[in-house]
Formats: C-alpha cells, structure tokens, sequence
C-alpha cells in the first residue's frame, strides 16, 4: 500500500454537478491518487437545503450547510454553485487563504475574472476552469498550455447545447423557433426560463472567457457583442442549406486590425451565422458543443463533445482536481493568469465579415444590374449571386440570394439601408454573417 | 522591461521541424517569455551537416555539431532528430543531467518510453511530447490533465495523414491503391518509401503511445496488432460508400474483457475499418488527423487538425517548451508518467468487434438461409444482410453484404473459413472490421 500525502477537498455546492463530483471522488479515490501523487480526502459538500434530493448519494455525514468553515479547512476548493454571489466571496475567501480553487462556473468568470485571477496569484494558489467552457471538452488546457507556443487568430465556438439542439432541429426537421424551442424543454436542454441561452448571454460569458485566455488580453463581458437566436426564422434555416449552408450560433472571438484607424486589437461577439455545410463546426449535430481554433503555426484544430451535463462537467472538474494535486505535490506557486498582450478589445464595428443577403425583387430586365451597382455604391463587393424565379399573384418576383466579400459592419448597414429603399426590391428577406469561409 | 530568469534551450536536429522552432522561438521570444514567466534563451541547434539548407534560417553561430556538449549546458533540451538512436542516447543524457526534455519522437517514445520515462522520474525532470502524435493537436495533454479524473474506454484515432489522405482519395475520386499512393508522393504527404505510413507501423507507434497513457498501463509496441492499407481494394471503398460506411486506417486502443478467460485487460490494434457515415471520424478527410476517445464521464470527445507538418508540430513542441518553462519557474519535480494501472495488455484473439462479409452467392431459393445457418453455427450474430442481384456470365449471381453483431476474432475466422468452403458461396470478397458503431 503506497502511503501519499493526504489533500483536503471541499466541494460548494451539492447539485448535479456537485454531487457526482462527490460521488465519482469517493468511488476513484484509490485510483485518482495514483494518478496526482497524493490522496484526495473530500472533507465536506456545502449545500444550502441538506435535505434536498440530488443526482448522486453524498454521505449524510459529509454534508454541512458551514461553507466558510469548510473553505477554510481545505486545500483545495470546487465551488460548483453557479451564479455571481456567495460563489464569487467564496472562491476569494478559498484563494486568501492559499486554496486552489476548481469553479465550473462561467457567470463569476466572466464577470468577475480579473479579480478572481489577481487574488490568486498574489498568494501564488491558482484557479482552475475547465469545466467553465465546453463541458467536459478540454479547452481551457489546450489553450491555456498545448497553444502557449502559438498566436490564436480566431476561434469559432458552438459552446451553448441549448441554441445548437435548437437549430439542428429547425435544420433537419423544419421545426420552426417555438417548436424546437418547446421540445429542448421537454428533454431538458432548455431551461424553464431558456432567456440566458437563447437571447446568447451563456455563450457571450463563454467567448468572453476564451477571448481573455487565447489573447492574453482581459475581453470584459460588456465588450462582447451580442446577438441571440429569437429572430432565426425556419425560412432563413431552409434557405440556408439550399444555398449550402448552416445556421449555428457561434461564440466568435478573433484578432483584427481596424481598417479605419489600424490600430490591432481582439473582439468578441455572438451571433447567428452561416457556416458552410463542409465546415467541421456544420456536423455538430444536437447539444453537442465545438470550438474550433485557428492558430498561426498549428493551423485548424476542432475540440468537440458534449457540451453540458452533470456527468461530463464533473469529469472536467476531476481533471482539474488531479492537476491542482499534482501541482501541490511538486510545490512553488501556480501559474498566473496571463494579460500581458493586453490588446485594445475593439467594438463590432470594427469587424469585417461576409454577408448573405435574400432580397425579394422585381422580375425584369435590369434589376440585377442595379442591385450589382447599389452595393459597389456602398462599398461592398459581392461575391456570388443566385436568382430563383417564382410568379407571384401580381408580378413574377424573384428571390436573389447575395454573398458579399468581407464587408464592415457600417458599409453592410448602409447597403441594407438602401436596398430596403430601392424601387426595385420588394423586401430585404433576410441578412445573415457568414463565418468559416 | 521586465526582468525574467531565463532558461537555457538545446534543440538536437535542424530539420523541418528543427529549424522551424528555433526560427519561432527567437522571432516570439518576449510574447513567449511573457507567457511562461521566464526567458527561453536558445543556446545552440545541433545539426549533422551545418552547410545542409533548411525550412527556416537559424543564424549561423547558434548551429554545432556537438550535441553532448550542447545537452550538459541546457535546462531544456528539444529533440528533433527522429528515430531510434542517437535520439534515445541524447534523451537520457539530458535527463540525466537534470533537464526536461521536449520530444515529437514517436519511435523512440514507442520503443524506449518506460526507460525515458523512468530516467525522467528518477532526477524529477519532466518529458514532454505532445507533438509525437497527431502533430499540433492536443491530445497527449487532453489524455494526461484533462482526463486525469475520468476513466477512457476507448480511443479511435486517424493518427497517419498518408494512409487517410490515400483511403480518403479512393473514397472520394474512385482512385485505386496505387494511384492515390502515387498521388500522395507527388503531393508530399507519402515519403519515397512509404512502407511506415502504408504498413501501418507509424500508427502503431502512436497507438502504443496512447494507450500507455490513456490506461496508465505500459503497451508495448509489439502487443499492438498492425494491419496496413495496402490490401484495401477501391471495389471495398466504394461498396463500403454504397452501404453507409467509410474506409479509415484507425489506430484502436480499448479496455476489454477477454470473454474466455474474464480477464480484463487493455487492447491496441491498427486496422482499416468501416466507419459509418455520420460518425464524426467520418468527415475527416485529405491528411488530417483525429482522435475520438471515448471516457466513463465525458462521453464522446474528439480533437481534429492537420497531423503534421513541420510548422504544426513546431507549434506543438513550442507548447511544451512554455509549460516546461512554467514548471522551472514553480520548481519542483515532474509529475512522473502513470502506470499505476498496469493492466493487462490482451491478444487480438481478446477482442471483440463487428464485421462487414461481402460475398458472392449462387442466386437460387435457400442460399440466404444456408449462409444465415452458418453464421448461427459459428456463433456469429447477423445483424444486417443486404443483397444486390446481377446477371453473370453462367449463371446470376448476387452479392451479399452482411454486418455481423460483436463477435470474436476467432469465430469470425471460423465462419469465413466455412463460407469458403460453401457450395452456395463463390468468393468471400471481403471482411472488413466496422468500428465506432
């Protein structure tokens, strides 16, 4: 029997993911030992309710309702609470008193990241989030370490289950927004009161989050343009796969340089767009989730797997847990967070991208050539057009289907502008980003 | 200016990999010192020919011949030499001499890995190689960190470019074997002798590499079962297409029980093997790589990219290069590699899988039934059975294609040996394992 040094571990918060991190600790501790070098003795799980019903028996006698007498007796802290506060005065309290600290959580990070970071590494303890993005896909440690080497470009994220079930249902059953809606809810992907994912605040906490660590640079929540997927109609989602593409909502976060004023900067946004049906983000099918990164020397990467769930996030949270131990059985302090790019984070108006643009127009001689003009008018270079001709009950109409080179956001604005305008154009149907070309 | 300790960096081999790492880590020398907390000072590139003309410029008087020398002044040394020996010597010496070590080698890994591993532990030096496998993707540090807490169950991964760039070519444009191998040559991706890639020996050395790791286990290069491509017709590729599959080289490593004996135990095979269309090995094409793992809590993961290349696996080697940096600066020893485990690793005789027979059968009443018959006896499960009819040139003809259930090696062997045999079967036309179902 090999003897180690024995490490204390207090978990907060004891539902889903709390419990089955309880559970799959006291069932895997000989073997987790092993794996860090140390014992891993879970000293207690704080709830609110001790007589709550959870996912995974936690042994009565392990259960206290003290959070801060358990923090301070730890020397390694999970705080599985979720939301901004006590998470956030817990996690403080655990890192000044020289815990490490495993958080699953997204909100506290996103809001509360730098100073959350900082107490960190004034004591020299460190913070660790894998679980917080991406579920149990290890993300945060490939770019935190494997991409340390390398400059990230971009990133390309479905990280929120909900809005991807939401849309490959619309995709491939022609739901349209409130019956896929409805039946995320019904098997439990959507929440009762679904706003946080569809309105795009849960992925917004995310990109923010991925955007500070794969630049170095701190990107505040407020920074991150924002975008939900209420407005997605089923028309816009059928068209799209005609036209050879999928509507995902994507987490983007991306270095750029701001042709108005040069100066280099990062940004971060969220929103629906079209990703290209050979694009490897397109077979992300269901709750699954996948960031997909593109780094200057490693070229393409795709990290994908389920995206949420007590079973998968607790796994993440493990990994963390072994890491932490293996860092205090070698000793020295953790690694700080690192800003020291500290990039201009530049608003979405500085963002150049593609556009799909579906107008309904007038079937007559002409009407392409004026419309070819009015974009060169605003500065936008179109790079495919489609027509479709149908005959309306007054008029034959046809549909154009536009693919604009990258356009700013300003030039598209005004090109939308004057198209609604245009004597030619029955109705702008539809105007829609195009990423991962 | 900020002040870092620096550390002195030895890289052994100034080839495309080599002189690619040197050239990135003097150009982001300060953004990478930045991120690992101390300075990475590159003191020398030791070469077998200095007038040799290389992939990237390494200024002239960093360039020796003497790598012993260079290695005893290093605290980090990078081998890019490739192979067994003098790899393996200079590997030792430098751990020996207390340094970490960062290597891509996957030979010497698969050949020498408990010796290096074991050198490593015993001065508390760390080795490192990421980019053994699967060029810049993450996955060695996915498998070690991430998934230190959860238990894998298995690994299916398209860890060699050619073979998938030749299968992917025969899929796709009809080619046959050796036009898509003459094709992968022209293009780069096949060397003048491919027998490493095509035999499948450079996968197997992958799959011995993770799954040692992944089952914290030594798997011994010569306990992985290695079948190549060069048998793979593009009559199978293109009958696999029609019945809802793809033909991938998989590296395969599994935990099992051996139905026989109830032993549990660890398995590695390289094989091709039909993968159904929708799964997400599926879609990855030309030469990328990618690993799907499958573990007891996450589920489902997989991490895709570009296998290698010499810039790519620069990135990843750069990776390691931080995080050895980031662990000089904490102090302390390396976490030791894990075989706590030390499972048995089981014959391919153990494993257990599903079969695709295609057969050329007498078209008359009963033959269906006689070759169903004879499944059953062999205690081979049918699972599917389709069956296309033609003209031939005496008498019709049909094929069957049929998907067995999980059986074993050895009653799968004693079935086709018997389908032979049969009066109503005129060729066993192929068997192929089906994988990822």
């Amino acid at each position: 029997m090999i003897e180690y040094r024995n490490l204390r571990v207090a978990i907060l918060g004891g539902g889903s993911v709390g419990s089955q991190v309880a559970s799959l600790l006291l069932e895997h501790g000989a073997e987790l030992a092993a794996r860090a070098g140390a014992g891993l003795e879970l000293v207690g799980v704080a709830v609110r309710d001790p007589k709550a019903t959870r996912d995974a028996v936690i042994p009565a006698e392990l259960i206290t309702t003290d959070a801060e007498s358990l923090i301070l007796g730890a020397d390694i802290v999970v705080e599985l609470i979720g939301g901004i506060e006590p998470a956030r005065t817990y996690i403080l309290q655990a890192l000044h008193s020289g815990a490490d600290v495993i958080t699953a959580n997204k909100a506290v990070l996103a809001n509360h990241g730098p100073e959350l970071f900082e107490a960190a590494e004034q004591v020299g303890a460190q913070l660790y989030y894998e679980a917080a993005v991406g579920g149990a896909i290890p993300i945060i440690r490939p770019l935190r370490d494997s991409l340390a080497g390398d400059r990230v470009k971009r990133i390309l994220g479905i990280v929120n289950g909900t809005t991807n079930y939401i849309l490959d249902r619309m995709d491939t059953w022609g739901d349209d927004f409130d019956e896929a809606l409805a039946e995320a809810t019904r098997l439990g992907y959507a929440e009762a009161d679904p706003t946080a994912d569809i309105e795009g605040f849960d992925a917004a906490q995310k990109a923010s989050i991925l955007a500070s660590l794969a630049f170095h640079t701190t990107v505040p929540l407020d920074a991150v343009h924002r975008e939900g997927i209420t407005s997605v109609i089923r028309e816009q989602v059928h068209a799209a796969r005609k036209a050879g593409y999928v509507v995902k909502l994507l987490a983007i976060c991306e270095r750029l340089t701001d042709a108005a004023t040069g100066v280099e900067g990062v940004s971060a946004r969220v929103h629906p767009a079209l990703v290209p049906l050979d694009h490897p983000l397109a077979a992300v099918h269901g709750a699954n989730n996948a960031v997909f990164v593109e780094a200057e020397a490693a070229g393409s990467l795709m990290f994908y797997g389920a995206g949420a769930g007590g079973i998968q996030t607790a796994s993440a949270v493990l990994g963390d847990l072994v890491s932490a131990a293996r860092r205090h059985v070698a000793g020295g302090p953790g690694v700080a967070e690192s800003t020291h790019a500290n990039l201009p984070v530049l608003p979405i108006s500085s963002v150049t991208t593609r556009y799909q643009i579906t107008l309904s127009v007038v079937d007559e001689p002409g009407v392409l050539a004026a419309i070819a003009t009015l974009f060169s008018d605003h500065g936008v270079s179109v790079e495919a057009v489609s027509q479709s001709v149908r005959d309306g009950a007054d008029a034959p109409t046809a549909t154009l289907v536009i693919v604009t080179h990258e356009a700013a956001e300003s030039a598209l604005a005004s090109t939308v502008t004057a198209l609604a305008a245009s004597p030619v154009v029955s109705s702008v149907v539809s105007v829609l980003r195009v990423e991962g070309l």
